[in-house]
């Protein structure tokens, strides 16, 4: 922590300032500039400072932290890759993950439709909203209970692992017992009574970024599930809000690398929320895995034109497969391999 | 809905496309242009349309929706204003409502000596939190249960209405039993299944706009109160995220105009979260009332230096009664008095 | 400046660090910390000081500045208020400036008609766009010279002084010759050579905030007019760009105290772009004083259905005296007069 | 256009609006609908439509706009791609173009030095910084003539065309002279005089995105330049301004299909800018390229520590190399080879 003093602070003022920071229990260390006076605190970084105690002091003009707030996630903390299994699909190893389905569960048949399909194209887990938050109380909000048995008998059939949003701890028992992954979606990313409850399960985590949530947030965020003692969690980026709509949302790959530096959590990105329309999912799809992601969540619908939710955005089997093709050369580009798929040879 | 078709669309791709609408059960009204034709569609508006299945059609460059989405709370469907009722304070009708009180309840003696002091000086409504989100999962959560007990005592020893957050459905009957008004934290308003609960309480609302939130998000958000059958929301304006940092948020108060047009329901501020520091409290409070708003809610702590959270937003008692005056002649100067108190006599 | 050192670095890391700093004529302040090492810098704050021959230095996390960029137009640097004198009238002392008018001038005639009426409402500047910045190349650009004519035309007969934007270095000397206070467009508020030329100008000069830009950009953009030798800097807020598309921009009223504690010079409030509708304008003309602003500028047009620009953020007359009669009441409520106008009696 | 009459609207306001549709030359359609009557309007889009005559009409709740504001630059007015040549390199065209070199010219020694490296590994346009806009105006702004005259000599001596900004009108022909791009930065995208100038230049344009305009304002400053006669115009995504600040800008990547979608124009991305820190840069020049980008323009300084400006933000030769090979190989994977290199064979 750092102290500012304005420039027209006593001496009387900086001691009054290093006396409260030892009676804090940390050690002061003022030093003395042409305009001004600043003062660094050392000490056990792990307390929390009551920073107010201090920003009220006559004299002093600025706060500033430099601890980070979050420290099981931190790469300071644990400096090798986070790598989270589920059945035999690791995501944040060396290969490049991709999860896809529908973005609602509409029935048994068009799920099963999607999965196969997805499958067949080199998806390794599916995705399908079993409860859906929704913006307007008039959607529709999901088949429930219903969604998550067929959500199981695709694991048990095709023998895929399959990740579905969980929207409250009433519903997490169910949603825990027929997913493998229990996705907190962006509205829920501060819902700190729910990422609690699935810090203390024993199901993987995928945890969007909220739409306003800084880099900062989302890894607060996940501090609170690994908190708890779950391990297991996989940020994703999936857009923020900005000035512009030209998409739905920005999708600020930017934060790929920035995420890959600070935490040791698998990062993937959802190209399908942000872009809209289906058109610029490819490309998008393409760009993440550059930018160094380590998966994509896409949502694919059989006729997407008839799709209950967010059909625009939803690509169809035949060009889910061709974003397949050049996300695998892509990622073969930067010497990654699909997850569950022969890799490439290429002759670079 | 306005369907505008691309510059190369031909005679068959707009009947296609006005087929597809009659088959939806609406009436299209193609309107040929020198450069491309839109097509107007009409008819049951409270309908949900898939817009994929017009999208998705050959030629279809975009498609506009023109119907709000929300309904119930909006002007179209209620003209007066809403006036919420609490104990005998009204939220919403002529006068301006201040609620002030600690961030957090911390002991009972805090909370009582806050509640003094601000009611001395004219609020008729006392904060305290509860249960309280914070950002880091290291933060102080707040006193539970402990703290809702010393709210309803602060009722019945003071006589004013209590307000606190409450953060997941299974504390909400908890919260209902002590408080008399139920806030929705920004962080929780698009927290679904929770606004459906207390959409089913018989306690009136209070909610806080997300700091991503648009207006219409924030309106829908209501509207998911609303359609569960309780009437009694007040909306809240808490600062929104933008790209500039010299505040903890940027206060929205254009948003005070646009939303007493657009809604019947009451609006006040929190000019305490945005502003960040005492200093700029003030200005604000005076600002949010001169452009309209219902009423404002404040954070007063009679030691912001030693509060366990947000110490440096809190206002101390002096100043809070300082902005009180102050608020107190804004509201004068466009006729609006303060609740609670015998109106200023202005030579006006 | 403080250097924060990864928790790996090694303390020849921190030796290293040390003699740079000392290499580039500051004193280092090694702050030894149980998980990471800090280095504070003291000496010559008036230098530029090269970060990258720093933060390139192994074992370097992050190097936070902590003197500010700008000096001239900082509170630090002249405790007292500016005051701009245009004519007899003052921006930035005891009572506030209402500047009006059309958005462009049309005629002659519609200048005129448009002055007179804000003179006689209290306007004690009239405004008139002579040359005008439009996002599209086929808009109408402005009468450009004849205008100038025109508004001199108005200070002479009507005894006002008048202000209009300054686009470019090439006009500036027609612009300098006719105008009694420069312009600069938000879009121009970082084209450093129209700045540095106003810097030179006799005339005092009205800078907008840029709709990126933030408070500490405006000071800098001030900065580059002040150091130029110009003093006259009146800054205004017109509104920023966010997520949120109620308004055109989004206005922030919380820059208001922001730049009063920051900076000397007088600030003053656009509400016409930001609000978008005419509607909106008033209210937030109110909250922009009861914020603290020194003044506010506002667009009146005789006929806005009419208007060539800007026609529906435009205030017929009869609405832009009951603004100044509300502005008049919320500024008396804080103790500021109208300019110009002879104060309000009230009786508090 | 299209006019939505509110729910109140009685049938004279409707044909009220409906004549003065007709009386602005146009054809009204009123369409009835259950709760509202929506207008549509047809005929000659080329005009500017004074929506505020209407606007202004009793009973309109809405004006809704749908043709473009932009023309020359929309890929409904040219369909095929725009191929800007600049010496014999193509931008625009099957590959992918690299324009490297140091932020700022700071000797003829570094010029060189640099361009000599960046050629080396695979540039085919060298930049520099003659004239530098800075945000403080006490930073070093550049060698200007001294700059232009070392660029004329690489092109000269090392046979690459040149590209450096243009910060005025004043300097243009100096800079024309010298220079084969024009590059207009992003804090001059909306200096109309400035646009205009270099619109009527036999150089090709390269415009960078400002940080807070939308895809729909750069389409229009684009418009500006093509509209005065010069078509050779290169856009440049760079970054904009959002909540966040891991990084000094958003790359908003999701604009490049959307961008290659609306014109015909080539875009190209500075991934520099945006990144701020010299190991984000190559994942996201990869993740440009991969999202569908022309070309990059990319900072390379031989002593980033030493640079005179952005330093931080400059790669090393030996990292632009590394970049280059990355770079080269995803281009690959998209089927596009780097211009001026022998393609790559891959195995696919």
């Amino acid at each position: 922590m750092l102290i500012v003093m304005d420039a027209h602070a006593t001496p009387e003022h900086v001691e009054r300032v290093c006396a409260e920071i030892r009676d804090l229990g940390y050690a002061p260390h003022p030093m003395p500039g042409p305009t001004r006076t600043a003062i660094g605190v050392t000490g056990n970084e792990g307390a929390i400072v009551q920073t107010s105690r201090i920003s009220a002091l006559p004299g002093v003009l600025e706060v500033i932290r430099i601890t980070k707030p979050y420290k099981l996630v931190s790469r300071d903390f644990k400096e090798a890759d986070t790598v989270v299994s589920v059945g035999n699909v690791e995501i944040g190893g060396p290969g490049v993950v991709v999860i896809a389905g529908p973005c609602t569960v509409e029935s048994r048949e068009q799920l099963f439709s999607t999965a196969r399909d997805v499958i067949a194209h080199g998806a390794t887990v599916v995705r399908g909203g079993a409860y859906k938050p929704r913006t307007s109380p008039y959607s529709f909000h999901g088949l429930g209970e219903e969604a998550l048995h067929y959500l199981a008998e695709v694991r048990e059939q095709l023998g895929t692992p399959v990740i579905t949003e969980v929207m409250d701890k009433a519903t997490l028992p169910l949603v825990e017992q027929h997913a493998d992954i229990l996705q907190i979606g962006a509205r829920n990313m501060q819902n700190y009574p729910l990422l609690k409850a699935v810090g203390r399960s024993h199901r993987p985590v995928l945890l969007k970024r909220g739409f306003a949530a800084t880099v900062k947030d989302l890894l607060l965020a996940a501090e609170y599930v690994v908190a708890e003692g779950n391990k297991q969690v996989v940020l994703c980026e999936r857009g923020i809000r900005t000035f512009d709509d030209h998409s739905r949302f920005t999708l600020d790959l930017g934060a790929i690398p920035v995420l890959k530096s600070m935490t040791h959590l698998p990062v993937i990105v959802d190209p399908s929320h942000a872009s809209g329309y289906a058109d610029r999912i490819i490309p998008m799809a393409r760009a993440a895995i550059a930018a160094g992601a380590d998966g994509l969540i896409v949502e694919v619908h059989p006729n997407p034109a008839f799709a209950v939710c967010d059909g625009e955005q939803s690509l169809v089997p035949e060009r889910f497969a061709q974003m397949m093709q050049q996300v695998e050369r892509v990622a073969a580009a930067i010497d990654r391999p699909l997850v569950g798929r022969t890799p490439l040879v290429t002759g670079v």
